[in-house]
């Protein structure tokens, strides 16, 4: 027998059951970001590689899937290319195409290659699936989806505002508690500053954001193998270990950056986005976190990142403001924000808390069981007429036997089905039987429809 | 300054406006799949190439767009693989994935694969890009969607009756008229042997296939290249060129082909078909087409292609069934039938008809405009409760130029735009402009929310 067939490693196929959980998610973030006014695009899976290489670090590049190029890709190589060349410089010959790694770039290349078409400030959205060819691990895929939702072309911190509220509503609506972490670069610049140490601002924040996974003493090590002098680590700690009410951190903040311009501005920003979201009413708390640095460097202004209160899973949702993302691509000046959700993290938790509304599980509502030929034709009509209705049905294929359709319906979770022997034939009527009670009643085609709207 | 960059030749990004667009017209395909019972599956970009690999022809082999291994992709590749291999078979060396060329092959993959979890007769719609090294031309590209609806475990010719009945739902839907072609492959191989020609079954159907495009002699050139016989061309004139209703076509057809088992078997399934839809009032017609072929070759039984009545495209609709076409990957016996919607296609007539609803061209529905600091502070609780109300809205995020933000309304298309300045916030209230008719009225919050919902 042939072997049984089988998908990379690190992609997924996705049932019927998990695509309507998917469906949800993604429908319920795409309905918020469509309130707050964002418009979706999509951009093609495949980019030139030109656009993808060197935008996310020499280890996105190896990460990156590159498309041999059609055709008779080996011509023009040499045989010298072919002995002395690395595997990347060599893909570079082989490979014109690459597939998309994130929906930031590709997002930056859309608003340079179509500047001319857009109205600014641009709001986009973009729900698309990312590759990437990291080794395959628990959570970790080689096809992802992303959820991005930005702002290009406007330098306002009502930007920032929204898509805090953006990120309190999606998760309101989903039923996940979570606590929206806020820092911004520019008071990890004023620290860095601070502790005489601003040209090892990088180091710093990759540091710093390790603290929860490896701990304080973690982070010292780091910092000192990085090369900060003991007395720069020492003035670190307290501002780490910061704590206290959002209030609080500021008040103290305010006293250390004395002096330092680019941290106080850092500070007056988050305190503006604090204070501006105080009477809207979040339902999630936000936290001031001093330590929250994201790793990647585009990111100038502030950055976000949510936690899950109720599930032990890294942040399921981030972002940031990044003053000149397009700069890249030759378009100078342009800022924006944006907030990025983890689908698949969000997937995971709501498995894990169980909050799936349950409605979700079927598609089909009726199921019209099949006796024959004519009871089939008998259906038909009625069938038609339900799905006019909106009433989603089906006819069983094949008079198979009674106890394998009503498997099917109870396979597939279909509440209700409907009976047609020769009495309902006779009498112009059908049975309607609810799957959950077992209870049936004789009704007319007017009367089964009416009963399931 | 630095080149603008680009995309990829045969692929395409999607603006906001065409995103609607699209958008539009799967979620119609998608909500008529959902009525008729059918459950979405999501396959992963990328398979397995053996997976791919001799299922589309030589020529499919050279379109699938190959994944480069990652890491040291030239380890184990010797010299004399690169001098003496074709591209095709160096290919296979360097790429272990490819591209998903259809859905169809992944969709039988993933029955077999999944076949112990599912239920059978599995309905299932699929709606995802595929990808095609093919040459790009107008209407042609190289990423483009698939949407397609498939039955397998079921012989019963009801599920040819319902693709009928999906197809003329969709395009009711979308308000484009079409013609639904019918006919079978068991008639073409009943003819084929009626004129001793049974050997020759594919080149007869590619040849006839292409009747719309070439014309009747260029059809008889190309059978005579095939080296039919004079005696054998002649004697299928008069079936090819048959006119006349549907029911005297198998009247004539029965006739011709009596005697020819496999030939008789295809006249009454096809007849079985349009018996049954007869009393279901279909709102297109359904025309029995004896030159109506379809290229794939895994086809078996009825196959069904659909035109556009009113703009000049090819077909933007077909399938048929397939009597084993999860055999090539070990599971026998399990028989098939599928249609597949061509979203780009669709996408044209509905652009060249101009059947777009007109409330599809903008998302937000009402821009709050911004005066300053203390206006926007004033005008945020109130979009958000607008947005708790289900009115998607935007604030202007910077205080510019009055003309500025109402340029910005008109060119998102925003029906309504919110005034806040003095006046207002000392009364309460907001002034609603429609930006149709400009009138404005002043309300307040609470009647705003009311005059959009």
């Amino acid at each position: 027998m042939t072997q049984k067939p089988s998908i990379p490693k690190g992609t997924r196929d996705f049932g019927a059951e998990e695509m309507a959980r998917r469906n949800y998610i993604f429908s319920t973030i795409r309905s918020v970001f469509s309130l707050y006014g964002y418009q979706q695009i999509e951009t093609p899976a495949m980019e030139n590689l030109s656009t993808l290489l060197g935008k996310y670090g020499d280890e996105g590049d190896k990460l990156l899937f590159k498309i041999l190029n059609s055709g008779d890709f080996m011509q023009g190589i040499t045989e010298e290319n072919l002995r002395q060349e690395s595997s990347n410089r060599l893909a570079t010959r082989l490979s014109e195409k690459g597939l998309r790694y994130d929906l930031t770039v590709p997002f930056a290349r859309f608003v340079v290659q179509h500047r001319e078409e857009l109205t600014l400030p641009f709001r986009r959205y973009q729900i698309q699936p990312v590759w990437r060819a990291d080794r395959p691990q628990k959570g970790r895929y080689r096809e992802f989806y992303q959820c991005d939702a930005d702002v290009v072309g406007s330098d306002s911190l009502l930007n920032e505002v929204e898509l805090v509220q953006i990120i309190d509503t999606v998760f309101s609506k989903l039923g996940i508690r979570v606590c929206v972490k806020l820092n911004n670069r520019k008071i990890l610049a004023g620290i860095a500053q601070l502790i005489g140490e601003s040209d090892k601002m990088v180091d710093i924040t990759v540091a710093i954001d390790k603290l929860d996974k490896i701990g304080l003493d973690g982070v010292n090590a780091e910092l000192r193998q990085a090369g900060l002098s003991e007395k720069a680590v020492l003035k670190l700690q307290p501002i780490i270990s910061l704590s206290g009410s959002n209030e609080e951190k500021l008040a103290t903040m305010r006293q250390a950056l004395t002096g330092i311009e680019t941290g106080l501005k850092g500070l007056e920003e988050v305190t503006f986005v604090m204070q501006t979201l105080k009477p809207l009413c979040l339902k999630n708390p936000l936290e001031l976190d001093l330590t929250l640095a994201r790793g990647l460097n585009y990111y100038t202004g502030c950055i976000f990142e949510v936690k899950a209160l109720d599930a032990q899973i890294g942040s399921i949702s981030g972002g940031g403001r990044y003053d000149n993302l397009t700069g890249i691509f030759g378009l100078e000046g342009l800022s924006g924000v944006g907030i990025s959700f983890g689908a698949d993290r969000i997937y995971d938790v709501l498995n894990q808390l169980n909050l799936y509304p349950t409605e979700l599980a079927t598609a089909t509502r009726l199921l019209f069981v099949n006796f024959g030929s004519r009871e089939a034709a008998y259906c038909l009509p009625v069938i038609a007429k339900a799905r006019e209705a909106g009433i989603s049905c089906e006819l069983y294929p094949d008079s198979s036997k009674m106890k394998k359709q009503m498997q099917y319906a109870n396979a597939k979770r279909i509440p209700y089905v409907a009976i047609v022997g020769e009495t309902e034939m006779q009498a112009g009527s059908l049975t309607l039987r609810d799957m959950q009670t077992g209870e049936q009643r004789l009704l007319s085609p007017e009367q089964l429809i009416d009963a399931l709207l």
